[in-house]
């Protein structure tokens, strides 16, 4: 049986075995860091920003570049950009994945960077860790056809494939955890408001 | 005082005056699609995918490439890759954004792709759309400091500037209406269910 601190990476009491790097996780100061916000609570404070302008149709670009946190203001190593537009079946253009298949990148991104974190906390060394993640819509929603009909997914489904050097069962809760934890499938499953203002002229 | 068509684009009656194309967008064929659908409901059904693969740490990497929809499976016009990390202050390489910054690109590219649209379906030519969107979130959710602090944002603000030729309030009605028929908001504001599935060995 595990103990308590290797069921959950994210404990505050010190691991039962001295963290080292693995898979790409840098272990040790990844403990350091939650003991740090435990500390001080306001370092966990962050605030992250986009910004996007239209460039014509339903054709968009964002930009991602600082955030802030640890107390501090933060630059990415680079500045990101993203398109977004709609297909040709809904025409767009298609100068980028429309909208909402950006969310099926951040779920699966989020649960994956989680699993990374949490493996190496737990001592595991991954060999590989792939997902598909599909999402269900009826665009009778966002057409205006039906009021009955959501303009959002229906459903999200997520599927992992994944091998380590630890039994499948051991693998499987890896990814509950990742789950219990992630900041994006909090924010799909349960929702957040959004306030949205404007400055026309 | 503008007819029941003017004030929404997704009308499935015929608009008040002929459709023209304007800010990009085919509005004739727009208003075309939006009737077929209308009279095979079937066509609306949509599925988007996304195939996620870890790289090392938190880094992964997303491949989007085909949906289905309208009656059929569609490839998009080149296949779409990204990549998310956590930056350094928490443990990562910076490889790409975080998936919590994904979530508010897909955000304001969701609003900004129905202010397109819905302008050039009420005949106003837009000049200028850029938004810019924060989310905050306390670190003590994911890093399993606090049960009482969520693991997502606590809340998304997004601040629209937009200019065109028509009246400040009406350019407040297309984003008001892009809001209201926004599957991103609807995803983000209602959440949606999320399953989970693991084959691990």
């Amino acid at each position: 049986m595990e103990t308590p601190t290797m069921q959950n990476p994210t404990t505050t009491k010190r691991p039962a075995r001295t963290p080292v790097p693995m898979n790409g996780v840098d272990t040790p100061t990844l403990f350091a860091t939650i003991g740090a916000v435990k500390g001080q609570p306001e370092l966990g404070s962050f605030q992250f920003r986009a910004t996007n302008r239209w460039q014509q149709g339903t054709h968009s670009r964002t930009r991602i570049e600082g955030f802030s946190g640890a107390g501090g203001e933060h630059a990415h190593a680079r500045e990101f950009s993203y398109d977004a537009d709609h297909p040709a079946v809904l025409v767009g253009r298609d100068q980028g994945p429309t909208p909402v298949e950006f969310l099926l990148h951040a779920l699966a991104s989020c649960l994956t960077a989680g699993i990374g974190n949490i493996a190496a906390a737990r001592g595991v060394t991954l060999y590989e860790v792939e997902s598909t993640v599909e999402g269900d819509i009826d665009l009778r929603g966002i057409l205006g056809i039906s009021t009955e009909v959501r303009n959002g997914y229906r459903q999200l489904r997520v599927s992992f494939r994944i091998k380590g050097d630890a039994p499948a069962e051991k693998l499987e809760e890896i990814v509950a955890q990742s789950r219990a934890r992630s900041a994006v499938y909090d924010v799909l499953t349960n929702g957040v408001p959004v306030a949205v203002s404007v400055n026309a002229g």
